[in-house]
């Protein structure tokens, strides 16, 4: 079989064909193969909680798929509560006519991510509508994860921490816009879409004291920022040189007229953490590939209680105030 | 507003006033208050975990909406292996332009439902794509409950074990393809969607010994059945003239030459258990409002391993396949 095709929505025969032979077949594990109505899971600890869908366009972009990013997406909001992610139930909505290759590609990048993330898909469901009711294909994901660090609250944010960035920003939301608009500038620009739990181990085990933590996912940084001064009623007062930006992000966003503040990443996350821990902190991120552009990137202070000011290198001062609009739909 | 626009899943401000405004304000509770990556868990014992993605069409249909569907559906896939549910993820897939009045119907809905379950919806997510990139509204929940009865497993069929069913099957299926088909055979014609776990709980609080339960969802009584004498190697005998069928549901059949038995149900078990638990079983289903039509509808032997016979009042014999094919694609 080339093509999804109805029947493989059914419920009986075909689609358990198609489960068998592409999601069984990539997720192998013992839970999932118990093929029940539900994955029996063995008792928690206090655990962290989330789902995500993915309605990715394009579905295959530089830097990932829908498949990569529907377990990172997902084990990344559980890793921002301090949990280890344990446990995915995936769920497609596959649009008729779709190439079995293409799904086995996006199950072969989501077996992938589970293993970086020490995850299991336990538990799926598949649903095909009629040609033109998707596009392609949609995809979610739940995740449980059990806490391993305690605390993380935007509300903890207090006057004299300091901000850092994990990542370089705005490279998911540039490299996506650049891919579907046929812009080519610049030749090395890629999603920053990784999984961010083996990156904040270390802090974890460590017991850094950090008081929030937050992927800039849709909305970018300029979101996470707004909800923390909203949330703490702190003002939070980061510096524009810090704040790392690849030329190749750059120049998407001079060419487009976009701020890259509020471009989306999915690799990349912000920190609020006493000045005191700031130094180890940023030591253990950039001792790690996915944290070797982490900057300090500002402070927090009571100047405009929750507000964001941006301060450029010539002192001056605005708002980076929370994003509004669409700047570009189906990112994630 | 009145209308779904792009900018409502842009993961900024619009995006969290269609949270606030009308997800929030349905499924108001502590946990989901929070409004945090991932919602925080107590521990549970043993788990169940599950998902389905729902895609029926049309959205509201006689006897419920994609949102009752959406709740329930998830609830019963884990009442079906013993569990309570407890908390549920909820995810929506909404076309640019879709009603917000529908949007809180739905929510409303799921709200009801999650009261009859007992279940939290404690953490979700919101993605809008482009006019004609889905067809209204799609929902994803996952649930997670924890196990109250122990050891349910088709595996666990055996000989001398008697077939239960809760509930007069094919309901479901036949109501949504005549609302579909514009048929109006029969006016009491509705779907059966309902939440087992209050119809189950007096079952397992009383320790009647079952061996296997499921839903009979897609692919209807027959591929439930079927699934049981594969997985249990043993052969499945059910008596036509035994098995609940409304004239309704008859009426459509007979119009358009299907089978009840492949035909979908939203709140109708199938249930395994030894002869000497059955007519406990049967008096405490029938003792609730969604089991009065509960039946013992045949017996496992040893005649045809692996196998469904369908026996007719005439003492005529057949096998009753898996279904294949689709009879009726988005029907959940």
């Amino acid at each position: 079989m080339k093509h999804i095709t109805l029947a493989c929505g059914n419920g009986a025969s075909e689609n358990n064909a198609l489960i068998q032979n592409v999601f069984f077949k990539a997720f192998q594990n013992e839970i999932l193969a118990q093929n029940n109505d539900s994955a029996l899971l063995p008792p928690l600890g206090k655990m962290a909680f989330s789902t995500d869908s993915y309605t990715i366009s394009p579905l295959f972009f530089a830097g990932g798929d829908i498949g990569k990013l529907s377990v990172c997406g997902t084990c990344n909001d559980l890793a921002m509560m301090g949990a280890r992610p344990r446990f995915l139930s995936a769920s497609f909505i596959i649009e008729e006519g779709f190439e079995v290759e293409k799904l086995e590609q996006i199950a072969s990048s989501m077996r992938e991510e589970c293993a970086k993330n020490g995850v299991l898909i336990v538990t799926g469901d598949t649903k095909v509508v009629g040609k033109g009711s998707a596009d392609g294909i949609y995809i979610n994901t739940a995740g449980i994860g059990e806490i391993i660090y305690e605390g993380l609250s935007p509300q903890r944010i207090t006057q004299g921490d300091l901000i850092i960035v994990s990542n370089s920003i705005g490279k998911h939301g540039a490299s996506i816009f650049a891919q579907r608009e046929g812009i080519d500038l610049v030749s090395d620009l890629a999603s920053d879409c990784a999984s961010l739990f083996p990156l904040l181990q270390s802090l974890f085990d460590t017991n850094l004291e950090i008081h929030a933590l937050r992927d800039a996912t849709r909305g970018g940084l300029a979101a996470v920022l707004n909800e923390w001064a909203m949330a703490s009623r702190q003002c939070i007062q980061v510096q524009q040189e810090q704040i790392p930006i690849s030329d190749g992000v750059q120049g998407i966003c001079e060419f487009l007229g976009f701020e890259a503040y509020a471009l989306a990443n999915e690799g990349t996350f912000v920190m609020a953490l006493p000045s005191t821990q700031a130094s180890t902190a940023l030591d253990l991120l950039r001792s790690h590939p996915l944290g070797k552009e982490a900057q300090i990137i500002g402070e927090v202070n009571a100047q405009y209680p929750s507000k964001v000011v941006l301060q450029s290198a010539y002192g001056t001062k605005r708002f980076l105030d929370m994003p509004s609009g669409e700047l570009l739909p189906r990112i994630c």
